[in-house]
């Protein structure tokens, strides 16, 4: 199978931030990298909620692979999805054929849970892919179209109710450009509804939103949050997701809120591949399927097999596993890039892997974030101008810098939204009894004045 | 039903750009305005084929109706879809509702026609909205990916062959974006196929490509593409449409032709709506469904309900139907609104409408075009600058006009394609036998040298 001339063979499953870090990282070593994707572009997750909310286009944050290693000539771009692991023989089981490897990096990833409520899905779309962005602004904008053609003021206020379950970083974003949106984008849009009526709702089963940070940076979330007109819930947990409504549990009790729009920010799981790798490996998984790893981020008895990015699950010092986020994913492939080229010079192992935490920031409106740097905390525009900066030095391909700079230059100082789109088919708006049919309202409530 | 205070009501059903023309020169006139759209969005259709070949993004082409009427007072905008007319009752009724008129203006549009063949439209797709142009985007890179990925050099060259059925502007465009994609745009992204070697052939059942230009331009476009390595199979029809392969009929008779990749851009039909239209009205409808319309754009014994754009049949002085063409169905949409508006002023009819034909072009690829102008004809690079400055003059929003500007200046000058996204679910590209899976080629051809 193996011909003796062939090169170190690396098979890097998944195109996110730690999977292209490794790849790239592996540039100058003597090694064919295969980096195979079920999609063609790579996702700068973190703005994916600004597709959700119509401000930035689907192609402003995917760079396409092949372009990223374009001039990289040791690594080729591979469209297929995994179905399993021979590691016994050493090949990647793809749908459509199989790969062989001699160091195998997964960093697949992870998707949303409902906590077991998979029934939830249909009513709650969740936020991890450009599918998932687009069907989230569909919902969003159809809402509105739906309120504007309602009569009965119930049923239009359920409409205008938006519930986003979750108040971590993705909940919040949402709640704040949601709001943007409705005070602001579609101000005069409407005739017969003010959009600026809209409830935005964040359910929070913790007692505060962004209840990793600090109490003092989290009281300015609250506060800001509280400015942007955003309800927030704590201490309370969505039991039960309907087309129509959605029941909450508090200490006060049970609450039936009436709601057309339900967005899911909770959960949190593993890609299904750490399941398939632990079984192939006899590796362990924690409870929301995370792939326990070693030190050196290789499972127990295959050093030749890594994990790494929101997929592993890797202890802290403390012996807490490390966050999920894209910085953490980034070191990890940086980190086993090292490895790999170390071994193949016959140089000695780098120390354990260790995550160096610069900080971390979130978003909540316009001209509003909070950022935690080393022992610095910052709230407000300064915030607000760091994580600019920051987001955009990072997206990765040039043109979507400047592209993303004008678009959001454009959204906050006109606050318009070019990219509000309803793609797809659409259901009927207005519910319609079998009898007759109902009169449109059709004389502009503004055109008198 | 009707109020004896309410305002004249004038409803557009249709918001291309005949629609879109009817409602804003009816700005300043006593009426209230209901423009109804499936969409809640006007696409700029010229440049849907940049979509389709991965240079645009939707949202660069589409611009939002409810911005677009956000300041005009007496317009409403109505997300809804149009099922039938009760001409007797004046109205319109929809999937969900009904709306009153006293003046109704359908300007529906057109949609792709396969001749009777439907069954070749899950093979062949066509290019008519967003969903179309994704569509088309997805099947043209995944044929380069699965080229990408498959051994066998007969079906890969089925992979790299890309039949365009019809030689107008469409088809003459799509061919000239994906000579570039193949030549320049995938030069140094994949290993193990050259993408250049792609095969893009026209197929025209005319004497020649862009037939309705006079033999000198059609001449230099057949030139052009010649230039661009696009074969044009002139006095050819397509007769079958496969999975894998096209039948071709010409003089010489008939060929299979393997191919993967089918693309539509030949039939146009009317939108079902003509055919509603007419029979409720005992209006008669041509070949192609649209409906035949008096010289002042109304239905036959109808001076209340008008038809415009592409779903008019609306003869020019030597008796031939005008053309679908944009500047067509923005004349007659300001012709309307001209109507509507002396009508309730008691000022005499404006003479039958007359289009001005200020000329047409199309545009072949890289700096090529051709145009022609009143009685001038140009082509090569200043028939591209003068297509480049009309098409961006004609961009609705402003943001859109620049982020395309700025997108086209990146790909025509760094040849880069950044909206390259593949999305939505994706089969299987290589066929495996049911026996065993096929080892994917891992060493990269350029690696060694």
């Amino acid at each position: 199978m193996t011909e003796p001339t062939k090169q170190h063979r690396v098979v890097v499953v998944g195109g996110g931030f730690g999977g292209l870090e490794v790849a790239r990282e592996l540039r100058g070593a003597p090694v064919d990298v295969t980096l195979v994707d079920r999609r063609n572009f790579h996702l700068f997750q973190p703005l994916l909620y600004q597709v959700a909310t119509g401000e930035l286009s689907p192609a402003n944050i995917a760079a396409p692979l092949r372009a990223i290693f374009r001039r990289q000539k040791n690594c080729q771009v591979l469209l297929g999805e995994v179905t399993g692991f021979d590691v016994d023989r050493r090949r990647v089981l793809l749908r459509d054929g199989e790969l062989d490897y001699d160091s195998l990096v997964v960093a697949a990833g992870s998707t949303h849970s409902y906590f077991g409520h998979n029934e939830w899905e249909s009513h709650a779309p969740g936020l991890k892919s450009v599918e998932d962005a687009t069907r989230m602004r569909k919902k969003i904008l159809l809402a509105f179209e739906a309120a504007e053609r309602e009569p009965d003021p119930e049923r239009r206020r359920a409409w205008l109710t938006f519930v986003l379950v979750g108040g971590g970083p993705t909940g919040v974003e949402l709640a704040g450009a949601l709001s943007e949106i409705a005070r602001h984008t579609f101000r005069k849009d409407f005739r017969h509804i003010d959009p600026a009526e809209a409830n935005i709702i964040i359910v929070e089963a913790a007692d505060k939103p962004l209840h990793v940070y600090s109490d003092h940076l989290a009281g300015k979330a609250s506060e800001a949050l509280r400015q942007l007109g955003v309800e927030v819930r704590t201490r309370t947990k969505v039991v039960d997701i309907q087309e129509d409504h959605v029941v909450l549990e508090s200490e006060e009790g049970h609450e039936t809120l009436p709601t057309r729009t339900v967005l899911w920010t909770a959960g949190v799981a593993a890609s299904p591949l750490g399941r398939l790798l632990a079984d192939a490996t006899d590796a362990t998984t924690d409870r929301i399927g995370r792939v326990q790893v070693e030190p050196d981020l290789t499972l127990p008895g295959h050093p030749d097999l890594f994990v790494i990015g929101d997929l592993a699950h890797c202890a802290d010092k403390d012996g807490r596993p490390l966050p999920g986020l894209a910085p953490v994913a980034i070191q990890q492939g940086s980190y086993v890039a090292d490895v790999i080229a170390s071994r193949l010079q016959n140089k000695p192992a780098p120390p354990p892997f260790t995550y160096k935490d610069h900080g971390s920031m979130a978003v909540i409106g316009r001209y509003a974030a909070i950022a935690r740097v080393g022992r610095f905390e910052l709230s407000g525009l300064f915030a607000w101008l760091l994580w600019l900066m920051l987001h955009l030095m990072e997206i990765t391909l040039f043109q979507n810098r400047l592209l993303v700079l004008i678009q959001w230059g454009w959204a906050y100082f006109f606050r318009s939204r070019a990219a509000r789109l309803i793609t797809g088919p659409v259901e009927p708006l207005v519910e319609t009894g079998d009898a007759s049919r109902e009169e449109v309202p059709q004389t502009p409530v503004e055109a008198g004045s």
